[in-house]
């Protein structure tokens, strides 16, 4: 059994590793940290865990390095960046959830520190160019051999798995693309804010961040990675009155030639071995994703138009977190890419 | 005191009409028919109405003619077809629901119910010419002599508040234009089916009818009115948890020249005169127009990718539907616009 | 037009004053105090009034107590005890929606404290015999000749006001008397915690306080003030997820020879002047009342277990909270006790 | 692999079995027999499903019955009736969810389809004989050698696994019963009605069939079967606006000399070997079972009143449905009870 530590464990990305790893055949949980509950069962801060698990949450300080196969930040930006570095040191694999290693170049950190109105000096830059992009479906060999993984933003991957094979087959005009996104409110973490709280949130959707969502920055790079386009994206980000879930339309002008059937056909192709990646014909439901690390992809060209219309929807605390996060440790640790991640979603 | 009948009393329609009138000052019922619930009392359909309004409902074979200021026809598509005949011969003032009469000509209701998937021929088609969008915010002079009202369905008011003043203005490429479009549920009316079934689509988000849902037709025909642009739109509705509420973005190539200070001056200019429509500079809330008939517009600039981000919100059972009609109604009646309406949102 | 000032007008119960107002023929409002937001218009703070108030909001130590013909707290426990003071001197009337005012006794006082782990030292307790509470249905004359009412609590109001007729009437065992209580989130306030965060609250139902929430001292006082019958009740809240609403189910041994008609006979009779309060013979919906300022109220014999179940159903914002406020102030203002409130309940 | 085939495959709780059997490392899922939507792939019916479970759904006119080990009848009342029969004579254990076979004699089921306005001449009376009520914590043993399961009411197993231990140990006034039960919607089963329309039932609760709801029967007669003490109780259910969990609160008057901590002991001790029930000193939340088969129990006394409150929380889809007929199928089987079902909460 690989020993797997979650650094953050009392935040939702933590319960969703948990979770996880304790329906996993070959991982298990080690040790839990975080800087709240210190002392408490992991099952006193999310009741639901009472039976299943029941480790004691312990302060940093108290890290025993030499019982961790695999380790997981799912902490905040800046958070884990310091010490990401003793557990990179001890050549302990590392996944972060924060945006902290997912650019490969400092200017590229600003812009996205910038977008999120954080400090921008990058506290680890030496290590930036060890780090990998967490995402199995464009990057799965150099994950295989990585030792620092970013861990994609929810929203990013809805973006990216919608757009990959359309720019990579390059049938769109790659200064078109208009992104809407709908989140659910989980995304915002654990700790509530005025606007989601329960009377606020019911009944209410909203956009946010307009241009300007951080994880804007990591769609252009890995899109522009392919053919250095120069792809700019507009992208607006929305809250809904839900708590897990993101669906994201998509709207660029189709090359001449293409319709519904060929653009499906390359979709199908490029995603053939990807098994989270379910491509569909029809309207795409978040409920058939909730819960499941399954990305849900539809592709469509509007005729009259000329606009090629793409839908993604996945579960933000999944495939847009914590699933995709197991997905990695899996290829990392040497596992089948699904082990632990083959369950329908949750229904009704 | 003006004396209001209303067909079709019995669904979400006529529910809000009834709320409404109940509280205009010199608007009353005077008679609700349906085909359901006969010999009730509207208060038993809606209890909440008990003690406000006990009329009871009758069959539309025993309405008093001569009992009626206006008509409101709350009814499906294609019911009301024949009966308004017999109002507009007796030189009563119709508002219509559906999309009956919504078109000039029989072409575009043709398309409209294509798109629908309905029965294309129209049955009172002489009548065509005498109709009037409902839309006060641009033909509150025609709507001031007309006899027949298309009260305009709720996703195309959402879509033609925002695009207007852009269109009018020309300072956007009219061939760009992308709608997406996210509404509560209760705009499929008060007859369930299973996919708004609560444990069906509670946490649930999807499309529907990508790039041809029939609200369409009436937005490219108001907006070509204009200035004969040939504009063809891309609209994507969806559905999202929530009752009441639509939250339109729009996307459109800007004008050089052009940024959010600009536009905003231009949208304030042309809204100046339209109590419902409040132009705003910050993020849209759908709890800021729930259970009112404003409607707010917010216009933004993206300077790095060109584009003009238009977003709207409205709540579809009043802006969207009876609290538009009573508005057409007051400008038809001689009351000033707002009466009866002037009513913050509910909330929390 | 008399003038209301707002103490705490950033909150619920703030808005919900201000709406009501808004719409009140006799009323309006002079001044807005808060300890947040001051020097911002309402309407920032809540953006669903702008165009309907844009009043700025100050601080306490600019109330001008010439402008004031009716002031109301709706502030926290023991955040007003002494301001309450400098109104009551200058003769304004008060209307308190915290628990400082609801008791005649210091006595009583303290225990609501206890129930509650505050202070329980009464900062104006040479004040407390000339406040009434104010539950119109018992109390109409006293709150007409009063100068400090306690608004009473919502859970209170729920309890007491279907129970009222039974203990009048002396049917039922005192000794016997349950109450579960289900509310929606609001009655918490505006400022959020975890527990009723979105992803927190949705799906989630939970009791609190069991035995000894602190409405149930109001309840208690109430009831035995009719026949000194040392009632003591057990009473069980619980959280559902809405924003508004109350349904409390009571349940009680009916004395022999009762049923349902006979009870039903005597609440109607009971509150045959009660505008607000609602005798029903069927299951109470929440929605029947949601916005409005009615209590509806059903009884019903089960001679199977010899039980008397009562039900009743309020939003606690309203008749629950600012409702039962403005329906207060009517009275000691002299207009008629339904004057702004006769509105039927926000459907769907 | 043992081999499950589910008539009813196409409802709430067909769905559930095939998500849990997807899991379970001794069961597979041999035949899908439905009335509608035969010989489409069941991940037709629920797109959750695609990759997961493809089989297709089959009329019962097809069934093979070489093909099964054990077979559940996710139907209606009175559907299965006579199907039942013929699995039974070719010595099928049979779990039946309807109401058909959780009554040991005709009389009761007579009370059970009065309650429920059915027909009430049972259609295969001579089998009631041979049905055990199938719950596990207190029908284990004759479970075991049982081949045809009714498999009890949701509400009905919150009520009795609150109720047991106290009436087991005689602590209660066992005339003094009430139950108080708040369940979700998807109870009510796939197919929606006007009520549970996502608009009519969002801020809605309700209270429904106050006294004669048909799952008390169950109730009675288990816990009459104890010490045959004519055990009478007053239940009122109640729909709030939630898809899954039932939350009952229970309140009884307590034998002198027990406080919350002796009966607690009481409870923990008659739980021991209860996996799935967990006794809890604080207050419960549905959020805590919401997906799992766990049932929370929690027991505490008032000495203020003299009342023994107790609350139950299950997942009125899980260990109120799909959870326990799986759970009773590993016990026939001879699988460890826990098999495929020691899953945590899906949280948040």
């Amino acid at each position: 059994m690989k020993k797997a530590t979650i650094i953050g464990a009392c935040g939702f990305g933590g319960l969703g590793l948990i979770t996880i790893i304790l329906q996993h055949p070959g991982m298990e949980i080690s040790q839990l940290i975080d800087r709240t509950n210190i002392g408490q069962p992991i099952s006193h801060v999310f009741p639901n865990l009472k039976g299943h698990c029941d480790i004691t949450v312990q302060s940093n300080e108290n890290i025993n390095y030499s019982d961790v196969d695999i380790v997981f930040f799912s902490t905040p930006d800046r958070a884990g960046m310091t010490l990401i570095r003793d557990f990179h040191e001890k050549n302990i694999p590392v996944i972060d959830f924060s945006g902290d290693f997912r650019f490969a170049s400092t200017e590229d950190y600003t812009v996205y520190a910038n977008n999120k109105g954080m400090e921008t000096e990058h506290l680890a830059k030496e290590m930036l160019g060890n780090a990998v992009y967490g995402l199995p479906e464009l990057y799965r060999d150099k994950i295989r051999n990585a030792r620092i993984i970013g861990n994609p933003g929810c929203f990013a991957i809805s973006m990216i798995l919608g757009l990959l094979p359309a720019v990579h087959h390059k049938i769109i005009d790659t200064r078109s693309i208009i992104c809407d996104g709908k989140t659910g409110v989980s995304g915002a973490g654990k700790n509530p804010g005025e606007a989601n709280y329960y009377p606020q949130r019911y009944e209410n959707m909203n956009t946010y961040r307009e241009g300007k969502h951080q994880h804007l920055v990591e769609v252009e790079n890995v899109l522009n990675s392919l053919h250095n386009d120069n792809i700019k994206i507009f992208f607006v980000p929305q809250v809904v009155p839900m708590s897990r879930g993101i669906l994201t339309t998509m709207y660029c002008d189709i090359a001449p030639g293409y319709d519904t059937e060929k653009v499906l056909t390359l979709y199908r192709e490029f995603y053939r071995d990807s098994h989270f990646v379910v491509v569909r014909e029809s309207s795409l439901n978040t409920t058939n994703v909730r819960g499941s690390n399954r990305c849900d992809v539809r592709a469509m060209v509007d005729s009259r138009t000329g606009k090629l219309f793409i839908t993604s929807a996945i579960d933000n605390l999944m495939k847009g977190q914590s699933g995709n996060a197991i997905q990695n440790a899996n290829i990392m640790l040497g596992f089948d890419e699904i082990t632990g991640l083959d369950i329908p979603a949750f229904f009704p």
